[in-house]
């Protein structure tokens, strides 16, 4: 019903109330109460070949130090001024250059970070640090201190960037954005690099751990182990109609999500695979780590090629092909959806 | 860092990058990642006493099967058009007359009814009715089949009118909405009334029954037992330096929420009590049940009586205090917090 | 395979490794890793009518205070000198006269209370006093300070038998069991009775409870409202063809067990109920509250009438049928075969 | 309280209630509930190079296929008869020769194969071959179909031997024991070796896969990770003072224990390790995979080498001390004590 419908009488009533904070739930419910999900994110693609000479230029831009995070955010024009790819979900390219330091601060937003290009940089997260290489992922979870820094060139630095996936959006809507700087530029070290992985990640734990925190004790999933065992299903004859092979990462002290409100899957597509179309109610945020290929995303057709990022918002139906073998990670706001039993799927074709 | 302090070459590049579809971190860095919660929901209250006449209005301009529910909306000051008490949260006043008929649909977003005034109304959810009492606390779960209705004044009907709790907010923003009307007015009834309360309400359960949802397998919270709990305890002597005596609901079937995304809450405050002060990152709204009192939120001060309802936001500090015997409702989006490990308490003093 | 069957050769061989310890598995195969499980315990039944007056009679034998506890232990003819009805189960009738106190102590050992006659007397759990009355089921979980007692004559005391049921095989067998004596005859009184019930037995929990421990924090399960729950869903229509109405008691803050290692159960079947048969693995003990009926259990049948006690081993088809309306509780080891994966259940017939 | 001092009218008493199936609790309690664990089973250890020849004579006694399963079962002398090595636990040392068959069966007790000498040989659960080499940690879960073999000579086959941990006597008290064979040899092949642990073993899991057991859905854990883990954390500085360095190992969907009835452990000991006294309500069973050392457990004092098992019942106190580094292998009953509330650790020095 449009405003210019409604009679005198009741227009006079609406401003009465509205005097009284309150408004007339019939003239909004259908917008309220939609009969399916209208997301206001749309459809998009980076392509990495046209926005890697800006996130380069970042470098001469500012320094990491006052930037504090160089990152450049990827805005979905259809949440524009709002630093969101969907809306609980951020996404950004951070550049960090031979000899930088981003300093250390810790925040209840949970961070994770995807390596697209450049080798030897380190995050580090409660006392440990992870050397970074191309295609793995890395957490910095909630309320954990962590520093990223590079070595000099002479020490063998070279430029870096990696896709930070926040939960910003979501953080913000909920008020729940808790933020601390850490005294000095960087954390103490206090463990070698390493140990949290062969403390939790060889599928045993320390005899005596037990779990306080929903998210993962391991901060890096190495792309070396995510790809063999990509291959080795795949070489095995796993191959979904809609998913190619796709795994999701797990936190190993629990088999849940790495972190609370986000969730990460790697998944691989031979050449030649066309999928079929599905829709679900999380929001997706994809980066392409090998491979070309095509998504459909409703009405948008994009091609993808390495280091492209493209997102999926809500109910929008996707479907993925690949023209080359193709492996693609992707991080979603899932583990929100299941936690309030809210996550519907559908197969369509 | 404002604006107008950017140098002429940044302001070029953030041009520049903009065309592409991002923007510079470091501008919206302090905003996005901030100290500590900022909501936009400001501390607010409704007067019974000064809305009653508007609600009983209502039910000359609109009838109940035209406005499909017939409610004035409660908007927050802050969330100006958006149908908001907090980010995850709505509420208004139903009013349903003797003979009318609310007819019935389902949608995922979850609603509790507390009844303000009136008696005799019914709900139905799930092929059961419930005959709605002052101070009953009643739930219609995510997608689950409602309805609502009322005795005609010869058969004893009279006006009823209960606070609509639902999280509409945190719906739309997920993109996770869904409805459907049901193909008739009202959904056949199938049990008697009291049939979940008997199979679920006495510390039992049936032998064969498995929990495969998180919402409560029962509909209603009478009062009655709900206040008896509280006056108990009271005379038992406990009594919160806080709370006053505080119980939350809950599904006897697993001992979490009634629903996934809302906490409800029921307490007693003596006469005289005068509360220390808290927060905590959900918010709530607050339904007077009995009593005279006043509350701080932030900067406010307001003094509440029977039927008012005030919200508390986010981080904001709540001070209660009761100046006869009093009893408030309130519900808020503490299971969304506790689920994604981000909510916070703090006593204050 | 007999032992008269071992060739000579073979036999010197088992001689020699039963020197160093070891035997042949070969040799045992069949028996260790049954077809289906073999209890030794069987099903067997105790008239209340003819043990009654033994019972009694117990109370000039002994007294509470020299006794510890005053119970006539029911033993399963086929687990002889065990004190075992099933394998994991000990039952037993206990006595306790006017004036008198069972002293105080904790054991590791989880005990259930289902009052058979007489009320008045009182057990004793965490500081606070439950008054029992025919039908009650009370728990005094693992490691709980507990005493009962009994008002002298003056004051109305009158002799109460209750049935006791533990868990004692089950904890002798795990080599698990701890007992300590209270200093004193009997603990203080720290809180009035139904204080538990307020804080946790009307759907709703205190705000700041955290669940640490498994076993229930209401002590008391009052008879009447058990049969006014099965008594509405009977009148409602529930009738399940082999259990009639069944309801199990669980732990309000958990949904689960009211204590870690014993299931508990009331039942109503309508006169003339003629149930069909099915077996579990977990092994049950039966109380008759009301009415009259048979069971088969087996190859036997008995008659029973009220407060009889019957026992249903493991596996062994069970067949109940009530010449009058009839209530009947049992308490099982469930939760330890459901715990461990290994609950079994069949409806035969 | 012995038997000879009942007074004459009690063993009346007596002989009269135990002609209803009844005995007097009060002349047994202290035996029933105990101050504290009165374990049956004893310390005890099986010296391979004792055993080893016996294990190897079996392989002529009688054939693999005959036996169904070829073990000599370690008898704990405090439980003679009962193919026990505690109360729970079985264990016994399993032959397989080059070109033998165990035959397919499966069966509700859990099994855990620890890889004591040889390699080569394979199980084949749920269609899945898995590769034995010493010191990898194997399970056939409960109720999965499950057969061995070994090559021929020809193909490299060579005699192995591995220790057979089990939870026979446990399910035998339970009275839950089913079993059956398998209509052919063996199993067929449906997925290539390594299949699972690509789908589970890297800290990943397949994105539909939904828990549905608690049994790990990885059939085998290598010894090479396992031992990798052990190194890394001890070149890191973690030492323990009662267990030095010490995994468990886990479920990876769920971080629990890989069955749900046994607890598996791998531990390091540095030369010159002498740990400090602990006890625990669990009974383990320990393997000596690498080292020589000593263990005190309660009154007795074993020297250990490698592949000796040897036992530690319930609240005994263990000590260990290594010579050289040692490696030790166990396993324990330790989730039942711990999901029926009933572990207990104490550290005593």
């Amino acid at each position: 019903m449009s405003a210019n419908a409604v009679a005198p009488e009741r227009a006079a009533y609406y401003a009465q109330i509205a005097r009284s904070g309150m408004s007339p739930l019939w003239e909004s419910l259908h917008a309220l109460v939609p009969k399916s999900p209208r997301p206001q994110a749309l459809p998009a693609i980076w392509k990495y070949a046209q926005v890697r000479e800006l996130v380069m230029q970042a470098g001469s831009v500012i320094s990491a130090e006052e930037a504090i995070r160089r990152v450049l955010v990827l805005e979905n024009p259809g949440l524009p001024g709002k630093s969101s790819l969907t809306p609980n979900l951020y996404g950004g390219l951070q550049l960090i250059l031979p000899g930088e330091i981003a300093p250390s601060h810790r925040h209840t937003q949970s961070a994770l970070r995807f390596i697209v290009e450049g080798k030897g940089a380190w995050t580090a997260v409660n006392g440990e640090r992870t050397t970074m290489h191309p295609g793995d992922f890395i957490i910095t979870p909630s309320w954990t201190w962590h520093d990223h820094g590079n070595p000099s060139v002479e020490e063998g630095g070279e430029p870096v960037v990696w896709l930070d996936g926040l939960d910003i959006p979501l953080i913000g809507h909920l008020d729940a954005g808790f933020a601390e700087n850490y005294p000095e530029a960087t954390q103490p070290v206090a463990r070698p690099e390493g140990d949290s992985y062969a403390r939790f990640g060889h599928n045993m734990l320390p005899v005596r751990h037990t779990v306080s925190d929903p998210t993962s004790p391991i901060f890096s999933y190495p792309y070396a182990r995510s790809r063999e065992a990509l291959d080795t299903l795949y070489r095995n004859g796993e191959l979904d109609d809609w998913d190619g092979v796709k795994l999701r990462y797990v936190n190993p002290a629990t088999g849940g999500w790495p972190m609370p409100t986000m969730a990460t899957f790697m998944q691989f597509l031979p050449a030649g695979f066309k999928g079929k179309t599905y829709r679900s109610t999380d929001s997706t945020v994809y980066c392409v780590v090998e491979g070309h290929g095509a998504v459909r995303i409703g009405e948008e057709r994009f091609t993808f090629d390495p280091h492209d990022v493209f997102v999926a918002p809500s109910w929008v139906p996707v479907q993925l092909e690949a023209q080359s073998d193709a492996v693609l990670f992707s991080y979603s706001d899932r583990p929100v959806l299941a936690a309030l039993n809210l996550l519907r799927e559908e197969r369509i074709s």
